[in-house]
């Protein structure tokens, strides 16, 4: 093909279009990835609206990329990389190699970190170019539209849950079940944490059940969620997967000692969280930044061996626009996920 | 003797007047200590001011008791103590033994922690009858009044350092150098970090520096503390010591790539810090709470071996109101200490 | 009842035999357990053959208790002990509270741990005396038969697996899958690691596979353990559950980079390990040392949670010398109890 | 300049001479150092030797390199090099970038690691093309001759101490006080660690006072290392400089409970260690592997502000051979450097 297909924007908060671009070729240490599917994140709207500095239109988003290589630039080859091999892009979508948090191995918080969709052109596309220290192998286990959501969604949760304090057996509990946190809970009952679910209704207990959830929380309840934690020992992690600054903070005083509050969520707003809240009991609130190329393989590998997919709704990309639609009015209920 | 002289009150927030007492005996894992000094902390007046639950009058305040061992209840000699040992007691004056943090050996964090002047008359007295667990070995190089404050200054910044992520040559500052502050200024330099001292006015820049900071930043100027910091590479480690939540809070963009805010001010109001602040670099804030009496003998040895002191305000006993009262209006600089 | 049976030797090595006692009463800080379970362990045979010193005889050993309350020693009940209550005394039998160790809250490294059998008569008995601090409470799920191997087998190897430095989706090996093996190898599972079970033979692959490993590594095979866990991408984490160090050096060279050996099997030969196995690629050689009372109940919860069992061959108290002899030859598979 | 010299050795074991070379360019992502010091290490006689495999002659050693960067590769500049830099190169002579290691952000694991010396010309020269990722900055505080044993040995002890598990306060132990160890007594001092050092002979107490130990054991007396150590409370860590497996393994038993040998000296022969000695009380035998390129830029910074220097006897180039002779002969005290 000489051409290829892209869901763009072309400006601010604008609605997707089809368009038709040249195939370009990858440039050295990088690799062009034959799209298969792209997860649709909350985080793309950051870029579709440009909250942040350095978006550039037409804007193609898209960080959770799954395909397989089908051009190779200089160098790609010598860094293991090979045509048709399928691999998937996240959040991370390569770092410079060369700042502090770089040159001590920390590549997510990459003081240049690349995002696919905001530095360069993402997944909502036939065809992606991204830079070898991005891509991420997917097994033979999982379809694309699974491993697409995992580049983000599971990568942030199951890094953020393996990273944190709490040990095989501790109670952790999940905040939210929808896109990042169905999969936690899965992922959480897999590491063989006591696992709660907590979410806003009574109806979601039976889902927070299948999902293998030992304990629901009704957020919504009189009880408060705190006092629901206590009353089951206290959580030894907190895993804050709502963007929702009131929700995350109200979970703190259902924190054990020494329990932490791992924040993945981007809320802007502050969190209403105390000195006298943390100091008596060592608690912790921590942020953590989805995860590397590295840990992703780590993430479908996790997923492969212990049989956990993310629930997905598969939509062509000549679709972006609904589903994209879709996802920002919340009708979403789990993962969108473009298809090629 | 028979009698012994305590300085009391009588009710909230009431005045403090010598009464002489009954000389008590130990019970059984108890001893008591001939008070040599005792230190005046701001958390004292919390317990004064009837700030929290269980505090019957009338009241003895103090846990920062230094003084030498004059009678033994039964077992406590078969725990190691003897008459005439120099002990301390501080913010940690014994844990329950039961509890799930005293099983996993966190006594710091015990659900039913006895605090000298809270749970049991304090050191504002010629004499304290303590548990065999609160004591702490006082090293001969250290004089009474400069062993106090460090059973609960000392400690509470000397363990939250130590148990911090920071590593010696990492960039750490510690915010405020009052009664904690230069102590943990000086306990900085002395573990090999790049210390930073953060104060409010240019006129402290001085003390900052005889104290060993290697850097100074004054929180009134135009910079702004975060900017500062970043100036410097960012800090892995900010200890806050002073106890207000809006100047704790600036400090945190100051903060390097997985850098942590380590609270050790009870400060009652929230602090306004954002999931965005923590999320994409990794940051951490973490309630740090005092130390036990191991950590307290480790504070002190510690202390000795680099030639760490307080700086401290001795004051009669029979001035214990005087001296509370100027610890209360900020007019001490330092650390007062009462002795006897 | 007014006296009691108990299984003892009377010299070192000697025959075991039943005896009735009188019953004691629990002293201060004391419970009494009626048994109705106790694992034998071979740390056992160190006991009965005198290894150590402090054996006093007549011994009656047994390490692995499982029971219920029936005496209460005076300050039990503040503790939140009651009669009936179901519990289990395991290697940790009580420390001592004083030495540095357990100052610092780290009571199964007490200069002083007690070890039922020998610091004080075990649990090859119909009852037995107890410190509090020593008790692990037996969830309702758990049987008093799969409860006792857990004092012992199942904490050493739960806990030395929660605390090693593998994350979920590791690669974890067990070596060994006999007493204490068997359960390591289900516990890895529910953790989530990615679990090789090594022992000797190929006919004991079926079993790995029944336990939930993921792969299985026949010792006696020609291709070295080493080549076989490097052809699995090197090992996080090898616990080596076989007290013989020329099975366990021969492991090292399959550890991945940081990886790490934790032993468990008190074997008293040295170690064939150089520096240079361990220094280009970081690796560790790590001494765990079982769990206290709290571990012990952890790991039961966790078991009670994920279903996990050791796999027992119950004999009555009565023919415990038979029994004993039995797991000495080695005939014994897994964990031979003691029923009463 | 069109030529430079350097210092060859023809073949395994053979003398140096000094011969003129053509002056290379830099190819992309390198840069040229113009050599003002290099160190002379104990490994370079593994190379020299031929002892590993992949060593290639004529062989120019050399892995402590210090100089000035005069020439930039394509791309080098980008990554924040320029002509004049003063730079630093050690063990770490850069890392392949996609083996797992690299991906997890563990560089000096490197399954593919270049030292240089080794996997191409080292430092016993006038020039050195190295990769960028290999260059520490060197603070403007230290000389070339002073910053080049930074690069290796200083790394080593820096790293291993801050890595370990000692917090300030604790009793650390150095083995040796040669090359590496007289580094890494002053480092330990910095730190804050009580720090004890262990050599040979009464003769080296002096010495070990001015450069801060605390304490000195002399291996060679009566009384035995471990026993030693255990009367000073026992090490939290022992950092083992000295290549001689007796004399390292001779400390374990003088290891706290929960201490850590951390092994730096590359010894062929096995360390006589059994489980027994480290089980019961939690010890940790762990290999550390050097530093990175960061590392030794951390190194040098700590150095610099705490006044850290080596100890070094420079000689001229010209006279390569006679200092290796030297420094095999085991007549250099301390740090031969050559100097240009």
């Amino acid at each position: 093909m000489s051409t290829y297909r892209v869901a763009q924007v072309t400006s601010p908060d604008g609605r997707f279009e089809i368009v038709e671009r040249e195939v370009p070729q990858p440039g050295p240490g990088h690799v062009r990835i034959a799209v298969d599917a792209c997860g649709i994140c909350h985080s793309d709207a950051v870029f579709v609206g440009a909250k942040v500095p350095g978006v550039r239109f037409p804007l193609v988003p898209g960080h959770e990329v799954a395909g397989r290589i089908d051009a190779l630039g200089e160098g790609a080859q010598d860094r293991g990389w090979q045509i048709g091999d399928r691999v998937a892009v996240g959040w991370f979508g390569g770092s410079c190699g060369h700042c502090t948090a770089c040159r001590q191995g920390d590549f997510i918080v990459c003081e240049n970190l690349k995002v696919p969709g905001w530095a360069y052109d993402g997944g909502f596309a036939e065809a992606v170019i991204a830079p070898s220290d991005a891509l991420a192998r997917i097994p033979d286990a999982l379809a694309a539209a699974d491993a697409a959501p995992m580049a983000c969604a599971g990568v942030t949760t199951y890094n953020g849950l393996r990273r944190s304090s709490a040990r095989p057996g501790d109670l952790v509990a999940v905040l939210g079940i929808g896109g990042l946190g169905h999969l936690a809970v899965q992922y959480a009952v897999a590491m063989g944490f006591e696992t709660v679910a907590i979410a806003r209704g009574a109806d979601k207990a039976d889902f927070a059940e299948q999902l293998g959830a030992h304990h629901y929380v009704d957020s919504t309840a009189g009880t408060g969620v705190a006092d629901a934690l206590r009353s089951l020992g206290g959580a030894k992690v907190v895993l804050a997967t709502a963007a929702n600054s009131a929700a995350i903070a109200a979970t703190v005083d259902g924190l054990a000692h020494r329990g932490e509050l791992v924040v993945i969520g981007a809320a802007p707003e502050p969190l209403d969280i105390s000195p006298m809240q943390l100091l008596m009991s060592g608690r912790v609130v921590r942020g953590h930044p989805s995860g590397t190329s590295q840990d992703v393989e780590d993430t479908m590998a996790f997923s492969a061996l212990h049989g956990i997919r993310p629930i997905v709704e598969a939509v062509p990309l000549s679709q972006a626009d609904e589903a994209y639609q879709k996802m920002l009015s919340g009708a979403a209920r789990f993962r969108m996920v473009l298809t090629v």
